[in-house]
């Protein structure tokens, strides 16, 4: 933890940035850089950006604000919905609010699973036509998000700080030049539940600890729902292939789909990022 | 170029596109990367996009439209003004419009003059206030361009274009998470006087040709204006410091500045961009 900080504050000074921008988005990564953010910086050096969107539900803009009251921090909300519809990017997809929750979590749910294996066809951009508009309807909100980050951090001269985590790194869950859009990545080498270990060190507030962490795209999609297993056995079994350790004792469907993310993830990361390449 | 044809197939193919999004500025770049996509792709697999805002200039979509007839591509044109303002660009700088462009020209011209080094300010993210939030006002505008591009090519299933050449490349001229946005870069590794030398070859229209380059975010602001020197002089002194070869006959103040763009930006690239920084 100690090593963090003074990455951070070394980074900082280096590069000549008066501050930090940080997106809150309620969940555990976030709040744990934003604490990090502050105990190396000092809270003034800490601006917070909450953006929610139409389909952002009430309670994660509440347990947003309950970060940046525990951080202490400056902090607006921007909705950037008239962004997004200015896009074209809701003419997707009805708007959910007329329909109860519990009709809309199925409604996702079935989409998500309607699909063989939706995590490998979302990290290879395949799949029918609903399936590419769902990707292309969600990815926009983030790259959106970091538009907006570095916006409110350019005019003053601050950082804009990313909360991806080495389970999201390397198996590719996140959006290619959305969330992994920043300056400093303070937790980039720290498995989820490591993430977790350390947020209960810092004294994250509890509610965000113990909530399911989400993507936030679509109603009900959980990480351990979209990526089909939970987050204990996900790292467990991507500290082996990290490891080059037995496998054995792992389910093997599991493995078999974690060992395509990664290949996939790192054969893009070594030709700058999937499907990114130059002429060389 | 058969060589880049040939790339640009093969990365298509590998990696399952149907086609490719590229952003047509009226710009030089892109009527030479459009043309190399039309000729190793076919025209139909090519969907061109016309991007202007509120203070793009009426003649450059002229130019725009222009080689998008030139390579008999369907096209369509996404005003982003609606978009920028949303976010609150447009706020920072009042519209030019009421003004002749003469006097556009010159006020653009002395913000950028009245700065010691605006190319080394702009590289290292330094200056007044003024100066901070122009770089919040324009670089806002290639990142959602990008946004824009990869949201029509998801859909689609189709891979963005990327029009970087190998000058802009090597000394930073280009917005970090804005231009460079992209799956595939045909030219980068072209100097700009090759890039010249190309679009001859390639029968570009003459009118695209003989333009001074701008990177269109300012009226009156050409590239040669904003870097301090010609294309002719830019690239023999790049290609010298590439090649490590005897620089005493150039002008020795547009050396140190191209040694101190290459320097920044090599630096930044070895850390993955310019202030980006991973813990490790």
């Amino acid at each position: 933890m100690e090593r963090i900080k003074k990455f951070i504050k070394m980074n900082m000074d280096a590069y000549l940035f008066k501050g930090v921008v940080i997106g809150i988005s309620g969940g555990i990564d976030s709040a744990v850089v934003g604490k990090l953010l502050v105990d190396s910086m000092g809270k003034d050096k800490v601006y917070g950006l909450i953006l929610p969107e139409r389909d952002t539900d009430s309670n994660t803009i509440d347990d947003a604000k309950l970060v940046c009251r525990f951080l202490d921090i400056e902090y607006e909300m921007i909705d950037i919905t008239g962004i997004l519809r200015k896009l074209g990017v809701y003419s997707l997809k009805p708007p959910a609010f007329p329909f109860p929750k519990i009709i809309q979590k199925i409604y996702s749910k079935n989409i998500w699973e309607k699909e063989d294996n939706p995590f490998i066809q979302d990290l290879t951009t395949q799949g029918d036509e609903k399936f590419l508009e769902s990707l292309a309807y969600y990815r926009t909100k983030p790259r959106i998000r970091s538009t907006v980050l570095y916006f409110e951090a350019e005019k003053r001269n601050y950082a804009v700080a990313g909360c991806t985590n080495k389970t999201e790194y390397v198996t590719g869950f996140y959006t290619k030049w959305g969330d992994e859009v920043c300056d400093i990545e303070p937790i980039r080498h720290l498995y989820k539940t490591e993430v977790f270990e350390l947020a209960k060190e810092l004294n994250i507030p509890k509610k965000i600890i113990d909530k399911k962490p989400s993507p936030d795209i679509a109603p009900g999609i959980t990480d351990e729902f979209a990526i089909g297993m939970d987050y204990a056995e996900l790292d467990r079994i991507l500290m082996k292939i990290e490891g080059g350790k037995d496998l054995s004792l792992e389910n093997e469907e599991n493995v078999k789909k974690l060992r395509k993310c990664w290949n996939l993830v790192n054969l893009g990361k070594q030709n700058n990022y999937i499907y990114h390449r130059y002429f060389s």
